[in-house]
């Protein structure tokens, strides 16, 4: 382990194009400095914006906080941590929402409503019903607990084959397709990597119950978004929700808006207003690994992009 | 206890007029029967519609089986009792829905969906916030229930100012005004009584936070429905979910379809399709009862009319 410098230089680098909530303003740091003060008076900090300060900053910097670094330019002896794990209470809040709202046919009646169409569905309860979520890391487990909570099975869809509590069952993603016929719900939670893209294609996505409903807080280039939209029109499926959509923002005249039994949310299942908070209190708490010369938590595997 | 006789006559009157899934149907009295031989093995049953064999029926029946029986002209002398238990499992899911798409911004976000506007909004997680929950018999207990699973903190409002659990704490309903301001979510769940007509009138409704959502699973008359939609025109409340309404169906002309802020739902919050078929495992539950002379459950207080 080497010994940490006495005073180290952290670079903050902020894109004004992304949404208000990931920004590190100099308020919210201020805010973190002030709650990890002994921390922060080791630090010598830079903010820069759309890479105005970026060359002078990495002459210096011993660490940088930035949004999406591309990996292949970062040397090989940098480590690299992403924030896993800030965002898992609000996805539950969310899968639990869109699973519920799926069980009571919302998607139908929220049509009848935009048509003052008095159409009751009566469904039957939700608990006993069926949960198969794709990918098991911070979202899919939280998809998980949300599951579970409302007395759903819970069958953990992973590269592995392996996935820890609530998982009822696993199953590898290679075996897929045995898995999908089972699912009453199917919760897409996995990164956008070489080998999700397009996972949940037309064929696949023609494997599901008459009745199952899906719901995406992964990424969109995972599921054949126009698949689905044709399946959904067709009267398959008891709806779907849709949190992830390309390109984001979801243009005006994009057909999923008017898809029936569909429901778009604009990318906010998975974020807290506290974001930059969370996230900062996150990354003094593996500051303070680093300074104590303990290996840090959430390391990015290069190979695996995640 | 008397003895009972050796065979009795039921008579179950139907009205066409109401939902499909309240009706007792030839198919499902069989259903019913066969799930209980020995017992419905002693009845002779008589099945009406719109009174068509009333008048012959309750000269020989011993019991009956009838959607909403006037109390003012039932002799004292026979026992009254409901079907009070049959809707918590779906009443649950609901509430907790409702809650869920109250604490996301869920009907603000739909009507950026009706409008093809990609407009977030970001909300903190739903734990730790404070359901109100007015009534506390069988759908509220449920809504207290749905509340604790999603980590809230439940306040009961009762008219006798006990409440079982999930409650956390219970105000006796004289002291409403109290309560009312601290809930970030209130959901009516009381019978429709004398005591409760008019209890969310716009006085009350005004003590609510700013931020507050409200949902009724109960009935149309307790919540002062033109003040709530004053309030949602004027951007108070984060929203509200109203599953009942006067008169129903909600005619397609009723302002409440297009309320900012409001999600309209047809009367389905608390029943399950399966209805009829718990409703009579549960009257062949009672009836085993009144064949061994054990007392009844769900005996209704005709004071309290409920």
């Amino acid at each position: 382990m080497q010994k940490t410098p006495a005073r180290l230089h952290l670079h903050i680098e902020n894109r004004r194009q992304s949404l208000w909530i990931y920004h590190i303003t100099d308020e919210l740091w201020a805010a973190a400095a002030m709650r990890h003060k002994k921390l922060a008076g080791r630090l010598d900090v830079t903010i820069g914006w759309d890479g105005d300060i970026l060359d002078a900053a990495l002459r210096t910097a011993d660490c940088m906080i930035a949004p999406n670094p591309p990996l292949v330019w970062l040397p090989s002896d940098i480590a690299l941590t992403n924030n896993s794990g800030a965002h898992g209470a609000k996805c539950e809040d969310y899968c639990a929402m869109a699973m519920l709202m799926l069980a009571t046919r919302m998607p139908g009646m929220l049509a009848s409503h935009r048509a003052a169409r008095w159409e009751p569905l009566f469904t039957t309860p939700i608990a006993g019903k069926t949960a198969l979520v794709i990918g098991f890391g911070d979202l899919g487990s939280a998809a998980g607990r949300a599951a579970k909570k409302l007395g759903l099975k819970v069958i953990a869809v992973t590269r592995s084959g392996k996935a820890g509590r609530p998982a009822d069952a696993v199953y590898k993603v290679s075996r897929l397709e045995s898995a999908l016929p089972q699912a009453d719900f199917v919760v897409v939670a996995t990164p956008l990597t070489p080998q999700t893209r397009g996972l949940l294609n037309r064929d696949r996505l023609a494997l599901l119950k008459p009745e199952a409903g899906l719901i995406n807080v992964g990424r969109a280039a995972i599921v054949d978004h126009d698949a689905l939209r044709d399946m959904l029109i067709a009267g398959r499926l008891s709806g779907a929700v849709l949190d992830v959509h390309a390109p984001e923002p979801l243009p005006a005249e994009s057909p999923l808006w008017t898809t029936p039994n569909l429901v778009v949310t604009p990318h906010i299942s998975c974020d807290d207003p506290r974001y930059i908070d969370i996230l900062l209190d996150r990354w003094f708490a593996n500051f303070a690994r680093f300074a104590a010369g303990k290996p840090l938590l959430n390391q990015v595997d290069r190979k695996l992009g995640y």
